[in-house]
């Protein structure tokens, strides 16, 4: 028996000890031994020579299963790196709805050859998976679901499975179905194993599953897995035909993709591979910088408003970068906040205004205590009282307008069809220095000299 | 049969209209017919004085599992707000590890007088649970899991399970012990239902499971569970005895939580309880921007060491938001990717060194476009052609720094013990802004007056 997993740390340290010795006998046979998810893992940790290397030697029955494991952007690099011949014979004995995630990224010529070998039952299984957009439950679901029906005993179910001999890997649940498999409920394992025999599904079944539409979106089935703690839940189509199931490892992926698509977006990365080649890393990032340069040249073009201002009090140009950033600082506490209750379903339309009053209420309070604070703080080193208040002000009104620029925002953008976490914290940051340099430099203007 | 669950907005929808239309039958029934964590859910998406009213009319037998699904700050203010006896009644059912979850939260008169109802057994489960810290294995898991022995045959463990009746929930394996209660393996009801029932559980049981111990951390426990797609895995103690087991939907907690962590912390928030009160958000984050003032004031003071210079070219004024804003963005990416990075286990001691390269290429190559497109945009705008220079100067060194910045900040903070996504970001902004103003300032002093 083997303890929890080996550190991921000493497990990449470890590759690349038997890489750099050139010890590749060693090296497939401790490839042999790890999880595909935990070679897939591995490969996504390694820069990009030892990337292939290690894919390399990599089994080939593992091999299908590392590609469904990895990432969009290391998966199409292992792709590009394989013969034909080896990417059909990796990919043939995967399962139509593992295969159904890989399928665009294949070459075209994999995709015929694969079809081709491929039986009608399956192929009809791929197209019904097809059909779906990939992030719904229809594209999520696995179509290898045990159904029985409701007049039988659950001797008669127990038989069945006896002669099955297996059941699909995380299977918790039977699923009760009429004869046009229509679905009618379920019946869990545990109450086949501990019902007495003679009692009939129908007896024993639960009608009250939670079950899903085949186009219910992902971050709504993550949600219902979380909020119930189930472990696999029927699809449906609209007629209630029994499609497939959506089994709790997809989910964990989901939460998993979501959470990180939050955390990057705000820095503007899209690409969650590490190792991505600099080029290409370079050409995605430097389109965020440059949308970052126009806002700052906004911020720049406010400034030179003032310049006549600036050169009689270079003060200003001391103070100001106070202004912008705690503004800045403050909205993207707000904003980051209502992100997140909008990924997880509790923030909307039904709460939405009482949450802004609470954030405005904050950034009143906040805004006053710090517009103190610095205000004093203005005060006493350039001994210039109207410039401690001017700055005050400016703080206060900028952190105001801070709390209302990040309760809204992400759910105008939200409304607007854009992606409150990707465009958000660009559109905040502008709203925050403008606002921020206009105030103080414009009070300045207006009162100070 | 229902669909999956009331969209979550709708449902807060209609409990403000229930509580508006002071319509408490109707709004008791439907809280009787939603699942404890959905009830948790909607009171942590309410504000103040309508969570207090939902709580009120809860049934009582869901609000121990309401009390546990809640956020820890939610859960005190309803603690709060809940009578003695009441809670003693709430809680009295929790299963131990449940309890032992919430149980520092509760009052000690209602500590005692549960401990006082309990019977030894369930009172040695609870110490041994209380034992861990709570975000280890030992602290995390269930101690409800069924043990069989080996030498025993499927039809036995069958009829043993119809004895029992039922199977607590999540169950997918039966953790097969010897005498001793030491772990030899795991029995699935999968192989139980699909086995000839005249074998032994020696000859189907499964030798090499993975197993956890007690003192595992949480985020290694919720790696072990994403890269294996589990269910459930028994936990041991340091003799390989079986203590109990973690099962996925505490895991799925887990990378909720490391994720909301990550997310939360850059912004420097602790609290994800989006109505807080007021007061109490104000003071939270008021710290954080206390510390951010810090960081502003140390750019200020690099500002004022070159008024002079200012005083003399207001360009710079105009220009140094710029500098400081590309070096804090790009150095943003980079040091969201590190941290992620770490969070997943992808990044540290093995591969650090070469990330920091890869990292600084980006650096390099995105500093050279942007000091170009930057140096002529001032060039251009000030008619000044050494301005252009010194500033495409300056944003190429500040992206270097940025991404050295970026990519060792997190990898240091981790190893001094401290957190990488709350301090990172902060320490981060004071480099690239320091860095930035310094670079730029400094050049134009030396050069350009």
């Amino acid at each position: 028996m083997e303890q929890h997993s080996q550190n991921q740390q000493e497990l990449i340290a470890y590759i690349d000890e038997l890489i750099k010795a050139e010890d590749y006998s060693t090296f497939q046979d401790h490839l042999a031994k790890l999880h595909p998810a935990e070679i897939a893992h591995a490969i996504e940790s390694l820069p990009k020579e030892e990337r292939i290397t290690t894919w390399e030697y990599t089994p080939s029955e593992a091999r299908g299963d590392v590609l469904t494991y990895v990432n969009d952007d290391v998966r199409s690099d292992l792709i590009d790196k394989t013969d034909l011949d080896e990417l059909i014979e990796a990919t043939e004995g995967l399962a139509a709805d593992v295969l159904a995630d890989i399928l665009p990224d294949l070459p075209e010529k994999v995709i015929t050859a694969l079809l081709h070998d491929m039986d009608i039952q399956d192929k009809l299984r791929l197209e019904s998976i097809l059909k779906y957009p990939e992030n719904t439950a229809g594209g999520l679901m696995s179509i290898d679901s045990v159904t029985i029906r409701p007049d039988v005993t659950l001797d008669v179910v127990t038989r069945y499975l006896r002669f099955r001999g297996e059941l699909p890997d995380t299977t918790d649940y039977l699923f009760v179905v009429n004869r046009e498999d229509r679905l009618l409920g379920a019946l869990s394992l545990s109450d086949i194993l501990t019902k007495p025999e003679n009692l009939s599904v129908i007896d024993v079944y639960d009608p009250d599953i939670k079950y899903i539409s085949a186009n219910t979106d992902a971050q709504e089935i993550a949600n219902l897995f979380e909020k119930r703690d189930l472990v696999s839940a029927p699809v449906v189509d609209e007629n209630h035909k029994l499609l497939g199931r959506i089994t709790i490892d997809d989910v964990v992926d989901i939460i998993r993709d979501e959470a990180d698509h939050s955390l990057l977006s705000l820095a503007g990365l899209e690409d969650e591979d590490i190792f991505a080649p600099v080029v290409r890393s370079t050409r995605r990032r430097s389109l965020w910088l440059g949308i970052n340069l126009l806002t700052a040249l906004l911020a720049s073009w406010v400034i030179a408003l003032f310049s006549a201002t600036i050169e009689q009090l270079v003060a200003l140009a001391v103070l100001m970068p106070i202004v912008a950033s705690m503004g800045g600082i403050a909205g993207s506490q707000t904003l980051t906040l209502v992100i997140r209750g909008i990924a997880v379903g509790q923030v909307g339309k039904a709460n939405a205004k009482r949450l802004l009053y609470k954030e405005l209420a904050v950034g009143i309070l906040n805004g006053v205590l710090w517009a103190t604070v610095i205000g004093l703080l203005a005060y006493f080193w350039f001994n210039n009282l109207h410039l401690g208040i001017i700055i005050g002000l400016a703080i206060l009104f900028n952190l105001i307008v801070a709390a209302l620029a990040g309760a809204t925002i992400p759910l105008i953008l939200q409304k607007a069809g854009a992606d409150p976490a990707l465009a958000g914290s660009v559109v905040l940051t502008t709203v925050t220095d403008v606002v921020g340099f206009f105030a103080f430099l414009g009070l300045a203007a207006m009162f100070l000299l």
